[in-house]
């Protein structure tokens, strides 16, 4: 008799044992200089996913019988410690490899990134970061902090070494993190050009998807921290989505979802919609399916 | 290590078969004629009730000792079929009352306080109505709707007879329903003056307690559908939920709070404290501790 | 001295029996499910169309001087009570079509157009419905009940039979709604590719023409009950109406602009900005003038 | 059939002819020096008057029945052109007053009231001004402008004399505006005391009633170019009403809501509920009845 | 220790004497006849420009170093009084000029370009003006005022003469407008096709640029006193101003910001990084050092 | 020419050697558990002061003629490390006391008045601590974390040791932190009486004066993280401010604005017309001239 709207993302409602993904939010956005808010995404996703339907005509798959997904709801992360509410994270990330399921993570801010590719890094050897963002997030500190939404691709840099990371949509950064780039990643500028091709690059190695979605334009996506004129549209995700599906994604997230400035609620649900497609395109038993 | 923040009001986790009090959401709000939004508010008051503290310094108990509350989530009611979602919540409210337990209902508009009523007034014989509004809610029909939030008092009184409905703080109404509730009714006008003296005037007498949160003024709760200036503070509101606690209340329900004309969450965080000081106060088990 | 500015829509102010299209709202939106407002529609957009100018350079004609609108104002309708709304809404429409006039509706969510389509069928045969949208509204039923917006474009079907409804811009459903469209209905999905096709398809058929305004992306209308993003683009939509100019469109609707949910009002300008455009198009006098 | 309700405020459908009280709006706010946006409020208030009841439970009395009033509309005024402006509003009084009729301006900003003020002044011997506001507005010039908001009561007093202005609620001004009211006006600081006095102290004279709604606290009435905490309550300002409605007031206006900082509507509300009281109050044919 | 962020226009703190530009506020919008708000833009842009980076990836270039920029804060115009304030303008871009350097200046609404184009015009003989705009603004007057922002550009005709204004964008505007605009100016409807052949069509002649951001779509820049559905894209935006670099620009302005009307900020994240890329653009040092 | 106003809070613009009080924001709140945002106070407080007079009839005085105040702008604070925020704040607030001044801090989250304290506490024995607030502030650490909103009063009885801090307003906390007030603290509880007899009780001692903002009822002040219905109204603060400006206050700070929750602006007009009363009546030259 009674709904459970409120309580996971749509349609996430299986028990842990048999779930294939694993999603849980890490409210978290203590180092954002900008515009804070970021805390809020999962609890918005959750409520605002029922607004969607379950089927995706572009998939022709549908989540309540494609793919077996449980929502464990949101870790409770202390704020104002960055280095504790890392580590928070990357537990509960190392535990959901080790029982060998996807862990899905909703942000937050961009530094929660760190403590789940800390932890998959440890355990997966040669993985390799795919990152859509609008920023380079390649400082070395911001401020005198090391733990930063703006020095987190560095941070992933020295965990993984030379061209691990695989950028895409990137419009905004220092000149120095600009040439840095150039120097140790593969970085793509503007838009999602060349994702199609990452199939073949990539050739099956381990990878860590990472989506800010202020990679999307602000007039799709105006609810986040820092936003960025001159991005790309939801269409265009919606496609580079399908393409990731063909990847060997072992983990992944999406973060930077700011609701307090989305009054509208069109940035809340490019987000759901995005959490939709990536579930059932990284989906093996999804794939299977088809 | 997983927060159980979003889903259910704050500290309301027990277990239903423990609960003295059972808590649920009826997101119904189709025949508002103002400004629609009722529906969100259960939603909000479960994700916003954790910004509060469980204790409470005006009864010296806190909600996760002193009581025990069950929140068994929304009703999934049926948009557009007003007769349709009064029977759901006529039906919940039934059960609860029959396993002996205090239901506790979150609006909504305030028609669904008609199903409430329906439940008790055909199990509690003598029961009495104890209503908080800034408006009558006395109307025969409303643009040919019998069922209206601007027609349950009617309706209500239809159920239980003469003089058995208690009216505070009312200060609008066609002068029809002013002279209706003059015969009819135990109306007092404009704020909670006299609400000392039920406990004397009802003496033991089952009491169904129904809070048009509009009472209070819009000031103080703007998010609501029809905000009618001069009404009261909230801490004339706290001061009569201690009074009530003195009564014979066999159920209540908390209505009208709208989120989406809430911008500053002001209004979230009244309906939330209140509701907080009501499960309290109405708490048996409480007020034996106390 | 005085401005009419507040009174009807932009330069539709001719009186009834001079008037050629009469356009009037329906402040109607009890089955919404998801975000309530769309009452507010017809309202806003009176007030707002006064932002525009009455010259329209896409097609080189005035709506002061190139047609003659009369504006109703707006049907008071129950709230709660689909029946008598939809019922309310057919004898208006059949009133202007008896009269030899166009119809033109402002919802009101989406289920008000069952009360038009009602109105021609039973006065014109061999109706079809060009059907915009996101959504397929395809439903057998919602929560239980058949008069809704999700089950329209369903009811509309079962009273004109197989092949009549012509949908475009549809991106979201059931598997089972894309499905039942693939067997009856003439569907494309995504967006408006094949609109300039229609007039020989049709070939001079009778058409009631149904906008649901979320056929367009977020980003360019995000105020609306149930935003689907991957839309089309206001430029997309404004080329669309001039080939919709070349049917033989017999009445028509804009709905589903939800104003609380449009807080910059970009919007309600691209709803009144369609509007002009659709009164000029459509309208014969105007078409005879070029 | 159809509903007037966005048409004039509710229940002033009189035509001038038989009309006691003629209603307009003077939409203006070029000189706004903070925050713009007050020439929405009469739009505003029509639109939003009929959530409210046109019966008063304060005076037993009704919009419908008690009074005749019209609403004209809005004038169309020149926008940066205040002389032009004010000379718009004059003739449009005069004219009222001509007819026998008491006129009732909704701003707009406050110096829109010069422009009644003139207007009466010139017809009506040993006229006196009772001012409501939060401000002094006795400056000799703002910015070089001699026709502002800041400096509408200085030209009011040029034309009407010594201690012939009345003001109430005062609590923000400079030093020099505080000096000149002690010397050449009537003020009382901070709120409404003594206004219950007035009806001795003008024993009869001729009134124009001017209230800046910025006398409310902000609490109360957030939705102003200028809010200044510490002002009055809607209770205190509904009882001044009633106090008001024994002087021999020939015409009067409401001003400075500005709707763009009203999110909630609480301020159109109690806009709109202070003006059915006045209405009432002020009518001489309601006064009459009771 | 202490941070400038809240004072000037990001990396503008340049002394005047030793800037090749110079930066300042025109805060006034009293002939703004829908909706008001564009006084708030400088101060607004001010703020937000922190939240972008200080180097340009388009360019290569950054405002730190490549080249100098003086941001003076803002003017203190007189409101409600046109031409004083229009003359205040007058003198500072003479000023700003007389001393060799280049002015920008940030609106207000789009009157404050008379203001600019007046000292520029008498100084520079030959001087043509390029204006992105989605509206024409060649009125002859507007509600009886000649000066106003819907008539500016053609109080600009009557200072430059015949075929001197080279307009992009324009999508809206009364019939008489753009027959005007076809007989005097030089108009391209739409978008900014073209725009790159201005540099040949010029030929070196001085130019004032004027944009209005309102020639972006509202999905882009919802943030505008009138949005004007059917713009372009911000990297249509971005691509023009590279061409515009090649101009012999001498002076420019933004305006039409509103940020009342700007909920999420993404309408003043566009300002901020339009005018990033216009700085470097135009700076003649900048472009010596690519 | 050029107008200061985006730059200082309104009239505190003397050179820091002159100045008797200093004043600087400190927007930093990465501990803030509930809403963010206070990091923005500052900057809109230097805003908004601008609508404000610099005259004060409460006092009789002027910001501009009886005080001397220097604003030195924000702190640039790093997020995320909470130490190294408060080592920053602590630096400043010893520079000033080290000159003979007295600092005054706008926050910014709680926290931050650690920072002051500290610096006040090392330099000037005795020191005793006036709190309003509507929250205890007494836990030991906070999820984990020893820094934060939630524990800053209990870092500051270590500092300052038994019965030094005296406290107003609060009306929410664990039960526990109101046992440790009523052991180790002077409390009182809902609201300011008693502050009169403060003069008394500390007869001279060093005070310094920490004043979270949401001590105010939400009604009034409902920018803020943590709004806590039942608190005071903006007249009753500002009789406080009266009288402390009797004691010995050696530094003082503002905290807990949030602006993104203030959709009206009334919580930063109360803001800063709280700040203007407290600089006038703290001021010591001002009390010289009265």
């Amino acid at each position: 008799m009674l709904s459970k709207n409120s309580q996971t993302y749509m349609a996430c409602d299986r028990d842990y044992d048999e779930a294939e993904i694993v999603l849980f939010g890490a409210p978290f956005d203590s180092t954002t200089s900008n515009r804070p808010g970021a805390r809020f995404a999962s609890r918005v996703m959750r409520a605002e996913s029922w607004g969607l339907e379950s089927y995706s005509p572009y998939q022709d798959l549908d989540l309540t019988e494609s793919t077996r997904v449980c929502d464990l709801g949101d870790l409770e992360l202390s704020f104002g410690e960055s280095g504790l509410a890392l580590a928070q994270i990357e537990r509960t990330v190392e535990a959901i490899l080790n029982d060998g399921k996807l862990p899905c993570m909703i942000g937050g801010e961009h530094l929660v990134t760190l403590g789940a590719v800390r932890a998959a890094a440890r355990r997966i050897p040669g993985l390799a970061v795919v990152h859509l963002d609008a920023h380079t997030d390649l400082r070395q500190d911001y401020l005198g902090a090391e733990l930063s939404h703006a020095t987190v691709m560095r941070r992933v840099y020295e965990l993984l070494g030379e061209k691990s990371i695989f950028q895409f949509g990137i419009r905004s950064g220092e000149r120095e993190e600009f040439l840095f780039a150039k120097a140790h990643l593969c970085t793509r500028l503007h838009d999602l050009k060349g994702i199609e091709r990452l199939e073949d690059e990539l050739s099956g190695r381990p990878v860590y998807l990472s989506i800010d979605l202020d990679v999307l334009d602000p007039s799709v996506f105006p609810g986040t921290g820092t936003p960025e004129p001159g991005g790309i549209s939801y269409a265009q995700l919606q496609e580079a989505i399908l393409h990731l599906g063909r990847l060997n994604v072992i983990g992944f997230d999406l973060v930077e979802l700011s609701p307090p400035y989305d009054p509208s609620g069109i940035s809340a649900a490019c987000a759901c919609k995005a959490l939709r497609e990536l579930l059932l395109s990284l989906s093996k038993s999804a794939k299977a399916k088809q």
